[in-house]
């Protein structure tokens, strides 16, 4: 199975547990489930959640114990792109090649939709709850995702990303932002789905190493995307970042160092994982697939 | 004691849990600990969190198993403020008294620190997870939270109260609105309690029923603090619901009325709670109160 047939089989089982997992039309106002449904679907590449899943079974973990954890960490990624595209943040239109949220509903429900799809993560990780042994996973996933998404994480890095726009920094302060605002929650993607298989703590120490690699592979190869692609390759709005002359990895860098920056990260990502053999191979696949996407 | 000391006593208990659960000034930028802080102090009433311990007294339990709980409804609580208090939703300047997080640290961080509140009031609900017994009573709790919280609770009520601007409804929707804006954190707040310690069926359904009594009951208050209050009582903007031609209780039903549905509430609520004996004092004490604020 090619890498991209990987992706799209999980994809779809993304979606199906997503929309399980939507709060049912009968209990709720129905633009705001429509807001929610707007930026989860259709689905961009689901690569926080296919993680999820892949890193659950090259511990040799059932998939549907880790469906709820992928499902709820894709509902936080999407949850920051509606908050950060807003007016007040990033102030984008565009988002996955339609209209942001904000652009859609207006600002109020865009922040709105936001909250719901942050807080029904969490009502996601907490349901069905036995046997006890899966508690006691879940309420680890919990904290991890909850630490990934917050002030030491997600949001700490969107803050240091507003607090030094238009300011010179260097290399420390640009890995701590990429870190937050994408590295944290892609290895707690990574790192959950080892949990809910039960690893232990040598097996979920090297999910750790792996998942910190590709998150920051995968930033440095958005930062040259953004510097080379174009909208329509990127179904979002490009070059902004050097408009707003943000420290990028090319921009400090270049984009030869950046990319063998990304390929070293990789290479160690997928050393992290060796030990677990034949059934960590997709993981593998995945992160060549992230240097892949910039060429 | 009178429940004015009572009140401070558990404010200050209730204060110092929150300041021991902010993430520390090292790990994160200060702007955005900084923004958390001044929306979380100085404190409110401290009503939700008050209810939690005390619920969790009535039910015998040790009140340093619900103080987590306790904190992150009041986090929850204290965000649900910031990014109501926005330009896009309810657009007020004044909060507690003082400037709203928006007016003082412009809207990006308000909506960053509003995010930050939510997802680590999860964190704090998730910390500590042992014993084993605590794990699945918490996890009880995480799922009640983000339910009240969530698009079927507190964001719902806040959709509806934004697609029923300037329409007239009936009392079935106004209940419906007050019940997810407000209604349902308080009783969650009161039921969390009752969880931490340990509560049966039945002890956490007399919890709710005595959750949802006086969560109605406050709600009537404040709509008539709202039309007969000053800005100077209330630490907020006034009249601000009758300008917007929101339906509240007293435009419904007229003050007199309103308040003896508000008095009736109380009495079921008080009532749910006897079985509790002693214990409930303080539940009973808080019911009062919250109608006497009224007069």
């Amino acid at each position: 199975m090619t890498i991209e047939v990987y992706l799209a089989t999980e994809g779809r089982r993304i979606d199906a547990a997503l929309r399980r997992y939507l709060p049912s039309a009968r209990s709720i106002p129905a633009t705001v489930r429509r807001a929610m449904s707007y930026s989860l679907f259709p689905a961009g590449k689901r690569l926080r959640p296919t993680l999820s899943l892949a890193a659950c079974r090259a511990l040799g973990g059932r998939v549907t114990d880790a469906l709820p954890a992928a499902a709820a960490i894709e509902m936080i990624h999407t949850y920051s792109l509606i908050h950060d595209d807003l007016p007040a943040l990033d102030d984008d239109d565009l988002r996955r090649g339609r209209a942001s949220s904000h652009r859609m509903f207006g600002e109020a429900l865009a922040i709105l939709a936001g909250d719901a799809l942050l807080t029904h993560a969490f009502e996601v990780l907490s349901i069905h709850p036995r046997p006890l042994r899966l508690v006691q996973r879940k309420m680890k996933v919990i904290a991890l995702v909850a630490q990934a998404a917050g002030v030491a994480g997600m949001i700490g890095g969107q803050v240091l990303d507003l607090e030094t726009e238009g300011r010179r920094f260097g290399p420390a302060m640009l890995r701590r932002i990429h870190r937050g605002k994408t590295g944290m929650l892609i290895s707690a993607a990574v790192q959950a789905g080892g949990i809910m298989a039960g690893g232990n703590r040598r097996q979920l120490e090297a999910l750790r190493r792996y998942g910190d690699g590709i998150g920051l592979a995968f930033q440095i190869i958005d930062d040259i995307l953004d510097q080379e692609g174009t909208a329509a390759q990127l179904g979002k709005s490009v070059g902004k970042d050097r408009q707003a002359s943000k420290a990028t990895y090319p921009a400090l860098f270049g984009v030869a160092r950046s990319r063998s920056r990304a390929e070293r990260a990789i290479d160690g990502a997928i050393r992290a994982i060796a030990p677990f053999g034949r059934r960590a191979a997709p993981l593998a696949d995945i992160a060549r697939f992230i240097v892949r996407r910039a060429r």
